[in-house]
């Protein structure tokens, strides 16, 4: 079983500081996510500012959503920087097997930082570990979501990608998968409504890195207590949409349900397996 | 009779993908009201990525709302890409007529690009068709507000830059006013209090150009179509709010209105007259 | 007492227009905030933009939350505009002290500028006021809270930086110090949950920023007044959170309660003492 009660208990305890070098898109909900978890969030993104910012921070959170030539080096920056620190460093590599430049620039991040975490959807992680693109943009290809069918090979191949880049490995969708390139968790939490706001991905990225900073001892659990989190927290809103809410209200639910979210529903809640 | 229910309908079940180079202040209710309409945004500004971008995409969004001279060269180059391609293409230009570089960016823009829909208020779509200049900001002076007094030079005015730039024209305010050069509708949807939320008409702009892109065999429907939505959905999130709601709830309900949004409501609701 | 009737009274119906060189991350925020209590915003950024959209403004709002090599020159070409014109500008130094970058830019900011109100946490107006250095990001150091035992020093510092710098100081907190540099309102109103919101502050320098260009002639008034209207908003949103209801829910609220506010409810429930 996982400890929840520690690994939540740890971040709102210590109110992890996570630096974010982010997408304009999800940025807001971004910051208010780390706020609701327990931790505090500070975005900065230029090469004169984030070799600050990332020292007086536990981890940094990489989101190359909206990347461009002037944040692109500030990631290389504050990326190496934590590396010498020793700092949590996570990589959502929104869009990578959509473009050139994503794909390029999130496999030269994997080259030359060490990430304690990688997360994306299976299209993007696919793109990184074997060079696989996608014309979907920056959502999954529905033919590469993890079934019964596949997961044998996709746990495979993301164990091995775990064991190449040194990173716990999250791939998610309606099933996530998270392995450390030996243990191998499946995760069945969330709903299907949640492919319906932008930015749950990134709100996950950047409140895996509050988990995985406040509980230093044990990465791959506390990614997957986060990952887990975030689906019960996407079922808990659920419940609570009324006849006339949509996307936008569910949003919103969902941050709250982070606000309140207690040991005692992830334990009643959590629906995963170890493989 | 508009067809609401083929034009909604196809937006529902085509999932179309729009590009977007946008302001960073509505980028995330842009995207969130995409989504809610059934279309999928993709967001990128750097010219090193919004070619391959616009590529695996059906349409393109460009809205100056937030220019600056990293975004502008993108906007002319994902521009030219979606017309070689042969993509919808839409533009909002926003604050035309309130600063010279917005003014001329956005004059510039149609001079290089062939625009399927232009979309802004009456002071900035003014300020392109006779060098008319404001002082109002981003917001449409109150003189220049489309009236029973003035609708037939508005008319007038917006079917000639209809024909001059090859787009279907939308000039959004209490009064709307679509034309594409011959056809003009006039739609009386929407409510005040839309003028006391950031972004009503960013979010237009980006949910005219899914449901172009969805339709691209009846643009000039599938522009009015829009423009009703996003008006009857003012009406019906204006309906849910209670007396101590304000504009953020309101916000929130009218993209979650977007978000189940029928044709029968909109048939039932739409309020518009053919010229 | 402070005549709410009129400051209120005069941002409703004046509708300042505030131009905002503001962070990314908050920015719809700020600028809902604005449309929330009357104000108009706009937001440009850009150094060709700039002066052009700050002149057919009444104030600037600059907020160095996302600073970059961008936008920093566009500060000053903004500021020095609307120093020529005469028209209120506000600085909102966030993350000074947490970073070399941020601290010199706001102290050159200072230097350069002449700012109507400074307003930020107590560990930036001291980083700046004295160059003390944070490491607590963006947040208060919690050592540095006006309290009891030190508000007697605190009022010694903020009001030589007043007269030093010529601006109204707001120090914003669980109890919050403004001055002139001669008088001084300490505010109680609030509540501890607005620290769990990304953007109060940045949300509280942009309304102030109206405030103040709607009432020229009490300068020092029109701030104590957005602050008491930011803190007592705070309150009336906290008490309509149900059980369910976290911080993203609270920032709507907070909003919201900011639309509906009147000059009889803070007459009702403004806590601020003159020492």
């Amino acid at each position: 079983m996982m400890d929840f009660e520690t690994i939540v208990g740890n971040v709102r305890s210590k109110t992890p500081l996570v630096h974010n070098i982010t997408n304009y898109v999800t940025v807001n909900d971004c910051a208010n996510i780390l706020l609701a978890c327990g931790g505090s969030p500070i975005m900065s993104d230029d090469e004169g500012d984030v070799e600050d910012i990332t020292s007086i921070c536990g981890g940094l959170n990489i989101n190359i959503g909206t990347l461009n030539r002037n944040t692109i080096p500030s990631m290389f920056l504050a990326g190496r920087k934590a590396n010498e620190l020793g700092h949590v460093t996570l990589l959502d590599p929104v869009g990578a097997g959509a473009s050139r430049l994503r794909t390029e620039t999130a496999a030269k991040l994997i080259d030359e930082i060490r990430f304690s975490v990688i997360r994306g959807n299976i299209s993007e992680i696919k793109a990184l570990a074997q060079g696989a693109s996608s014309t979907k943009g920056v959502d999954a290809d529905a033919a590469d979501q993890v079934n019964a069918d596949n997961v044998d090979s996709v746990i495979a191949f993301a164990k091995a990608f775990a064991q190449k880049t040194g990173a716990v490995i999250a791939i998610t969708g309606a099933t996530d998968l998270i392995t450390d390139g030996k243990r191998v968790c499946l995760i069945r939490n969330g709903h299907p409504m949640m492919s319906r706001i932008t930015g749950t991905g990134c709100m996950l990225s950047a409140m895996t890195t509050a988990f995985a900073v406040a509980n230093p001892d044990r990465l791959f659990e506390a990614v997957c207590t986060s990952v887990i989190a975030m689906g019960l927290c996407g079922e808990i809103a659920h419940a609570r949409l009324g006849d006339m809410d949509g996307n936008s209200t569910y949003r919103n639910y969902i941050i709250d349900a982070v606000y309140r979210l207690t040991a005692e529903q992830m334990k009643d809640g959590a629906k995963y397996e170890m493989r």
